[in-house]
């Protein structure tokens, strides 16, 4: 058999959390919390089966579900979907990426994507045949410099991935980025895939700058966003994906066929939980405090702090502890001090390696506590 | 934006399933249950959500389920699988399906598949630049002629694609079928996707010739199965594929950046109930008495019954009746008559018309009492 995606191995998330299984470390290196989802939303899933939504749900979803997605977007962002023809429910928002990814790729078709980046982008567009155009950022701001990306496109241009709030990076998009974006595609046959699973975890008061905010953007826009991330949940795999209806018709597509529809109880549930705007709205805070709550620990460290603004990822650089390659030095860190990171170098496809180190701070305050006792003896 | 599946429509189920609540009337089109999932099974997943498994499952699945998986396997087909390396969980049969076409189908590979079919085959083979090399199976008894097959085969020739127990024909795949298809790819580089998703709804008495069961098969097959159609909750969206390890490991590759993983407190759920192996073992005499029971009424109407080996579905042809088209009858039947059915050319990518509805007789006693007073009425 002829491997499609020879290079993949076991991913760095999957090591990471078996290596801390393995050693009882404290695991802050996949992104998931370690504390319950809302039992309010436990419950609305239980009645939704007890109610009998327990078979297929319409392919692009529950209707109410998509309604509620549609009044929060509006609410949020000032923009309008069609639940009819612009919103599709996903299994997550990976389902979502690959779906709108084999949605838009043709083979030679060819994508701009930043590294470091979150793993699933290349392996989809290498799958359609497409060709990853990708520049590499650096630590400790992550700057784009919009004139080098104007330098990658070419007439075979397709696509350009965003994802803000970043993961591995903790970087947001600013007001001049979007400002940038939009005079690079003016005018071009460009469409966005905006990887916005971290839309509510935006802090200092900063906003979120959604492609669905700028008419000219949102035009040309799928944008990705995570139920899993937003509401404590990683396990859930429930997502959606936004889009107009030109491109939503050809994501539906595909995701008519990969999995025709996506768990039916949940959407229900999540439909209800949905009409309390605080759900959502409380999450800035809620994240900042564990940021902060984490950076302030930290600093007491001999690591040394990158900015984070949104997500719920914290990176930091350790020159002044080791000149060790960030995999090697995530290994020690998770055998000999107890604390699992993730090595940032496992988000650039090359391995660049800046020695940066990606925590999780999706975790109770005490989990927080004892991680950062062990990381300031470091 | 050039579309990469420039032929695809709203489907059939979507379409027919619409109509019918359009028109009130009794939907025996779209395959799923009109009856609860058992209780005990949703108090499972209220429990696993109550314990808190509601973050990232591991790739391939909740061990717990694999294992399950493994000794279910094991007591019914007598193969042994190893859940660290040999089965996945997946988000419904649908995405293990297409999951295993992306992972094996190169540009150009050839793909043997019988009509009708199920309707996510052919767009995930073309998706990935592989050819469709199909064979028309005929009512009443769609027999596989295996000569014909042979004729099919060439140095191309990738992946044979088997559906049994068969959607929409109600077929099942004989020992003779086993013992040509073996005959077929020995020595040949030929692998075997086998949509076993009704595996447990076999009449009769008669045994399902899992490709588990018969070792040089096994070898070369990814068999796909489904939670859904077993446990009554279509719109759970939970399934698995099995493989041996060289296979799984390319499947797992796709999997991986596809959804990563699937929703964790069912699979502990189902882990839970599979442990009463009368969970899956009752299953054959529940839908033989629902289908002897559609069948005899349906015998006093004018539809002329087609064989039912297995599967949830009776087809029937309607000469006696009309010569419409059975597009056209079946939207007639819904509309008039107050009966939603399948017209079986949908499940020809040539949209051959062999004048054949497929019913649905998964539903409560009552409702196929009501379908059938209005069906003998025709
Ligand atoms: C799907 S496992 C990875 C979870 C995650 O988003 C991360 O840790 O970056
Ligand atoms: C995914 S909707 C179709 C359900 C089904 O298997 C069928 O009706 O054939």
């Amino acid at each position: 058999v002829i491997s499609k995606l020879p290079q993949t191995g076991t991913n760095i998330f999957t090591t990471m959390s078996a290596l801390a299984a393995e050693h009882g470390a404290i695991n802050l290196s996949q992104g998931f919390p370690d504390y319950s989802c809302s039992p309010e939303l436990i419950e609305l899933v239980h009645k939704a089966m007890q109610n009998g939504h327990n078979q297929y749900a319409p392919m692009a979803g529950v209707m109410a579900l998509r309604e509620q997605i549609a009044i929060k977007t509006e609410k949020l962002y000032g923009a309008r979907y069609d639940p009819e023809t612009e919103i599709t429910v996903t299994a997550g928002g990976t389902q979502a990426v690959f779906t709108a990814i084999s949605a838009i790729i043709h083979p030679n078709d060819e994508v701009i994507m930043f590294e470091p980046a979150y793993d699933c982008y290349a392996p989809a567009i290498k799958l359609m045949g497409g060709v990853v155009k990708s520049l590499e950022l650096e630590p400790p701001d992550y700057r784009i410099a919009w004139d080098m990306v104007k330098r990658l496109v070419s007439n075979k241009t397709k696509m350009i991935i965003l994802n803000s709030p970043h993961n591995p990076t903790a970087t947001i998009l600013s007001r001049e980025d979007i400002d940038e974006l939009s005079a690079l595609v003016k005018n071009q046959d460009i469409l966005i895939l905006s990887d916005e699973v971290y839309e509510h975890l935006v802090f200092d008061g900063q906003e979120h700058h959604s492609m669905a905010r700028y008419p000219e953007l949102q035009q040309r826009s799928m944008i990705v966003a995570s139920f899993g991330k937003t509401f404590h949940a990683t396990g859930w795999k429930m997502g959606y994906c936004l889009a107009p209806a030109y491109l939503m018709q050809e994501f539906r597509k595909i995701h008519q066929f990969l999995v025709f529809s996506v768990n039916t109880p949940l959407q229900y549930a999540i439909a209800e939980y949905l009409k309390d705007e605080n759900t959502y709205m409380s999450l800035p805070a809620f994240f900042q405090e564990k940021r902060d709550h984490f950076r302030s620990g930290l600093e007491q460290s001999r690591f040394k702090l990158l900015p984070c603004s949104g997500s719920y990822f914290q990176s930091v650089t350790y020159d002044a502890i080791t000149d060790e390659k960030d995999t090697d030095f995530a290994i020690r860190l998770t055998k000999e001090i107890g604390v699992a990171a993730i090595p940032v170098s496992a988000f650039y496809r090359k391995g660049t390696d800046r020695h940066v180190l990606r925590f999780c701070f999706a975790k109770r305050q005490e989990t927080l506590d004892k991680a950062v006792d062990k990381l300031i003896k470091v």
